[in-house]
């Protein structure tokens, strides 16, 4: 099978590759016999007339420079939308409804500030675009009752600001990616320790504006616990936070930056927690005889305060299908249960006794010990999980991710209540599925509960995944959880934050937006119920 | 010397003293001959005239009960102000012009909601009084343009009202104050370890208002980072926050009613994380030649994660002065240099090796130990500061503290400047005085700074601290930190959260407040500048 063209996959051209055989094996035999999907070209993405008008883009053009106002048909499709699967879907179909105007790139804050400014004069809905690697909708901006939607991409905004290495902060800039930042640190001597599966293309700014968490949070905590200051662009003027690493001045009010997505301003720099980077890593195996065994014991484990840098908890499905190492998918080893994946990062001795910590608790809890393999097989994988996705919609076969978060007196029946509510929305539409859990970040009152589902894809994809992501944000609400852990609100789970934040956390919200944006045009649509 | 009555004093009247001789003579060398200044009588405080009409009274009694609303002149002078120093001097005067008209004991949730909504009805101010201990003026609040002002006692809402075991997570009314809280929960077997020096008499809810940080904050956390969750009565309705342990569903709301100070609502019940009793508890000391090696050594302990539940360094003159030992003040050892105490809480096990791993630490960088005997003197004087206070201004000696925050590369500048500001403002006023200060929060990034200011009282001791703390915060404003680490803003220090949160901040400030309490009745003049 050719590989379509890349402009509507995930991530680096080279790494797409078709289905790996043993995973065409398990969902051939899982749903039947399977067919190519593939998406349309790029040049037949269907694209709003643009509506800007040239004098208009003049203004813009000089602010920023002529060369960084775009306009052509490849950068608005590669500025439309995330990497949700019906983000996906929509963009193999051809349909790029949700395409800005105009993409621009400013070069530092001021441009940023200028840019913000020149959108409230002229009423252009705006929506900042980072790694551009949001999964619930956040870059899909409302266009009606605006003259057009610009695309803010932060790229150039790629800078080490500061480095404080007694203090152990630095300054980023908002469009430095995962890898840069890693890099850049990493001449200093410094990590930043935030590896979420999105690490590879997400923005730094991104990582503020969703609260977002890695898979080693466990040890370096989410994203939102790192940042210690901001600086934010906004329409009445530049707001910067951040004085101290606690303080009792009033409500944190980086808090409510962190995790506004584009509505009450564009994020220009973050202060961050950084560590030395750790020179010893390791990553080991545990298998647990159920998912139950297995939660007991990274529950046990994070009260005790013997904390791993990573925990990663598969339930028996995932297990079996070995989801934790992508490309060997569908290819596990058979030793059933549920495995345990655990890291340790950090100087020799450090790690040495929290290995040993670690090990001893797991196995007076049960688990047997896998060594070094399982680790070192999901270290390698923690990025591919998307590639694999792209290779899964080639052959009609739907794969998205959803998650939530709750109390640990909570956790197995809000798993349960999950699962069942997505499997039976899609038996219910005549689709067989296969709903595979994780917990990937543990905290000492709670977890969160991950969930890969995949599905036969129906004649309409998007109205089925429409179905049964409403089904699992229902059991979700219903439970008390919180309708995401890390993934953020965007469009998709805006009813939820409704429900979850209350008639009065509504009204804050919009109180903030309609005070610091009075014009609405800051990613509307976006996040704000 | 007679001991003062005790209404304008802290805390429990059997613990009150005259000042020991230790201090007498200490004070007596650096200021010259004391003289004893009393407070007048309890009878003697003049209050304002009782605003509200008596028919008014009747829909209040209504609500909460005839024998919970009350007039009488003790219960109004003991809802006046909080603890801090111009707060006492105030009252010792007899001026208690900032007294409630009307002082009501709601039973729970339901009826501070229906006062709440009575004193929209009615333009009445509300002040949220918990264990009344605020010290940066956060209780007077602003009697212009209200029809009057009702202090809100919460003293009844004191019940333990869940407890997960499981997720380590406990519900508890906002009255209940530090003792019952820890007593509520040690039935179970748990701890909130939540000690700041008010401990005695100051309640959950104002430790959530306030943003407080308790003296084992190292190992526990601060206060907010032990919310999970919040129930708050406001004007527009309940709103009720926190689903799990961590959420990317939007800014972090609780955040903003964290710090609050009744600006926003009326916290009545607050989800906290709680941890098992630990049952081995040890504190210990150790001397650093100079403040800037015991600086430098716990930066060292929280940097590498060996992380003691206390860490507490006193600078060269607290040192000298012994003021971690209230008790004993004046007569420490003389041993020089800066002593830290240590604590560490927990299981045996875990204790001996964190307490192994911080001696081998603090060892190699130059402390000397001094063993168990400080540790246990700081533990049991822990709570007393306020009593030594009061004996102070007996004698006509000022005492106050202050405090901030900043990043490690900043806190000894920080130090020398703020010291400086306060020594010469009260110099530039003829008055002598001692400036002592220490480090009672460590975080990864930096630590706060707490300052005990003693000094010779002048005629007009309010006029004289006045100067002295505006010079303390110009010298942490243009230092760019905190203008506070746990007491919070009140009134005192509202201009520099200003600058702090810049125009920004304080617009999103104003636009919550006017949104959530469109009448203004909460704590006007409180916290929002």
């Amino acid at each position: 099978m050719t590989i379509p063209p890349h402009w509507a996959r995930w991530g680096d051209p080279d790494l797409a590759q078709p289905l790996p055989d043993s995973a065409r094996g398990l969902v051939d035999a899982a749903f039947g016999p399977l067919a190519d999907h593939l998406s349309v070209g790029l040049d037949a993405v269907r694209l709003p007339e643009p509506a800007l008008p040239p004098e208009t883009l003049d203004g813009l053009r000089a602010l920023v420079g002529a060369e960084h106002v775009h306009l052509d048909h490849e950068t608005r499709v590669r500025h439309t939308r995330g990497k949700s699967t019906p983000d996906l879907l929509r963009m193999r179909a051809g349909d790029g409804s949700d395409a800005p105007d105009v993409v621009v790139r400013p070069a530092g804050h001021d441009q940023v500030a200028a840019v913000v400014e020149w959108c409230g004069r002229h009423r252009v809905a705006l929506v900042p675009f980072g790694g551009g690697t949001s999964v619930v909708g956040g870059l899909a901006a409302r266009r009606d009752g605006y003259a057009g939607v610009l695309a803010l991409d932060l790229s150039r905004l790629d800078r080490l600001v500061a480095l404080d290495a007694e203090s152990g902060t630095a300054v980023l800039e908002a469009g430095v990616l995962g890898p840069r930042a890693e890099s850049l640190l990493g001449e200093h001597g410094f990590t930043l320790g935030h590896f979420p599966q999105s690490f590879e293309y997400a923005s730094i700014g991104g990582f503020a504006a969703t609260r977002s968490s890695g898979q080693s949070s466990s040890g370096y905590g989410r994203f939102d616990s790192l940042v210690l200051g901001l600086k934010v662009a906004t329409p009445i003027g530049t707001w910067q936070l951040g004085h101290a690493p606690a303080s009792a001045a009033g409500p944190d009010l980086r808090q409510l930056v962190l995790g506004s997505e584009g509505a009450f301003g564009v994020i220009t720099e973050v202060t961050l927690r950084v560590r030395p980077v750790p020179p010893v890593r390791v990553y080991e195996g545990w298998r647990f005889g159920s998912f139950a065994a297995g939660a007991a014991a990274v529950r046990d484990l994070v009260q005790a305060g013997v904390t791993p840098t990573v925990l990663r908890l598969s339930d028996e499905i995932e297990t079996a299908v070995n989801l934790s190492s992508p490309s060997a998918v569908g290819g596990g080893e058979g030793g059933g249960g549920c495995v345990l994946i655990t890291g340790y990062e950090g100087e020799p001795d450090g790690v040495e006794a929290l290995r040993a910590a670690t090990g001893a608790r797991l196995a007076a809890l049960g688990a047997d010990p896998l060594g070094e393999g399982p680790g070192t097989a999901w270290e390698r994988g923690r990025f591919a999980g998307p590639y694999l996705r792209d290779s899964l919609l080639d052959v009609g076969v739907l794969v998205e991710t959803l998650e939530t978060a709750t109390f640990w007196s909570q956790l197995l029946s809000l798993y349960e209540r999950v699962r069942t509510a997505v499997v039976r929305a899609l038996a219910g539409q005549g689709a067989p599925s296969l709903v595979l859990g994780h917990i990937s970040h543990v905290y000492p009152t709670g977890a969160s509960l991950y969930f890969t589902v995949v599905a036969k894809e129906l004649a309409d994809p998007l109205a089925e995944w429409t179905v049964a992501k409403t089904a699992a944000s229902e059991a979700i609400a219903a439970a008390g959880a919180t309708i995401t852990h890390h993934h953020g609100v965007g469009r998709d789970h805006q009813p939820w934050l409704a429900q979850e934040i209350g008639p009065v956390g509504v009204e804050v919200l919009r109180a903030v937006k309609q005070r610091i944006d009075p014009s609405g045009v800051l990613n509307p649509g976006i996040l704000v119920p």
